[in-house]
């Protein structure tokens, strides 16, 4: 019964891959990156507006499984569903299927919080709305 | 009367951008090696396969003029027109335009050559063809 | 009575740094694979040279605690300790500081494997070697 | 009789490494920014700073030759020199050499001015003396 999840598609580029031919294993974060801006965008929020007014997102842990790499050619998408873990902690779970089979290529979970300039804790209103309440387990 | 050129789309994308808020300039070579890349699968050239293959094409001169910086949010598109330059020696002339009000971003061109694993000039049929003759001045 | 883990020192670039000021969250995994790259140099083990023989290291898994941001002008170290998990798999366990005070910057575990060419499981000998035996609990 | 050149030595990372198994083309530009940026503080200017100040300095042209690449394992010196062009332009003429027998590998000019946060000119008196008079022919 859940929903469908925001979801980006990308297209390999030659440069992200390496000696071994395949996607170099940083890219992936970055692909996971772009996505959650990207949603981000979609619910409202422009990460470089924020960063200017001083509301720092950032990322506290990441977890990532590499399922199966990504090669010169492959065309995959990102989704990216958020939840809150804690009245100043929310998270993304976001995977990475190849398009033309939908093969698994990585399962990730990102947690993230929000600062001001000072390092501070700081997740104003639009943040809090943004992520709802905490999950009840 | 000329044709129009290969174009390519893109979006910025945030870890493209540096600590000035605007795309750092080594990313405007990924873009466009991409675009020459994609160019090459459009004319029917895989580069990756070639690569496998031992025609190892590579840039032996790029020439980039900056007009104005891509940040956060934009849209562009890259374009690529290629012609030979020597018997040895194909360039690509490369332009970046911001897509919503046609601003010229960059200017480039590259000037690629194709060489053996061994590292010696080794220019095949199929690329010989694909960038046809030198062009009369 | 632990032994002095193999680490690399490091200056952050400026290129490395996004718009928030600090070292993109991506730069912390290409940091921690060229330690341990040249941890892997340092006992015997060439990267470039196993990928040619077909000998594919991979990271399975990654964990990172991102504690701390690195900034322009950081001057920091990135150790390594490797440790053999099960007999297909071993693990690197990862931590960077900042070299003026110490200051922990991320906390990292890295599972990897050793593939062919195909994608099946390979292990020779001179990985087997090189990790020792599974870690006893 | 020339003095020597500012010089900053480098070592390959892997994830610099691309498909062909060589430092991909774009990264060469990183390394030449990074040599910039510590030649700028070797002569009191810090790039992070003077961002933050509203002095933005920018590339406005690049020229590289690509004479040889860089593999896994290379390493290698970037050289610095600097030069005024004009009242509003700076140059730095640049080359990489591999370190183990001076091979070179690419020469660049790279040349850029000093702007505002709106992007108008502004070349204060501390960019001014640290370029020194335009350079006569």
């Amino acid at each position: 019964m859940g929903e469908t999840p925001f979801s980006l598609e990308f297209k390999v580029r030659d440069y992200e891959c390496d000696m071994q031919g395949i996607v170099n294993n940083a890219n992936y974060q970055h692909y996971m990156e772009h996505a959650r801006h990207e949603y981000l965008h979609h619910i409202g929020l422009d990460f470089a507006k924020l960063t200017e007014e001083g509301i720092i997102l950032v990322v506290k842990r990441i977890e990532i499984d590499y399922h199966f790499p990504l090669r010169s050619g492959d065309v995959f998408f990102v989704d990216c569903v958020a939840e809150r873990v804690s009245p100043l902690r929310f998270a993304f779970v976001q995977n990475i299927f190849r398009l033309s089979d939908r093969k698994p290529i990585i399962s990730a979970r990102v947690t993230g919080t929000s600062i001001n300039r000072n390092g501070r804790p700081f997740l104003p209103e639009i943040i809090d709305k943004a992520f709802g309440p905490v999950k009840q387990q």
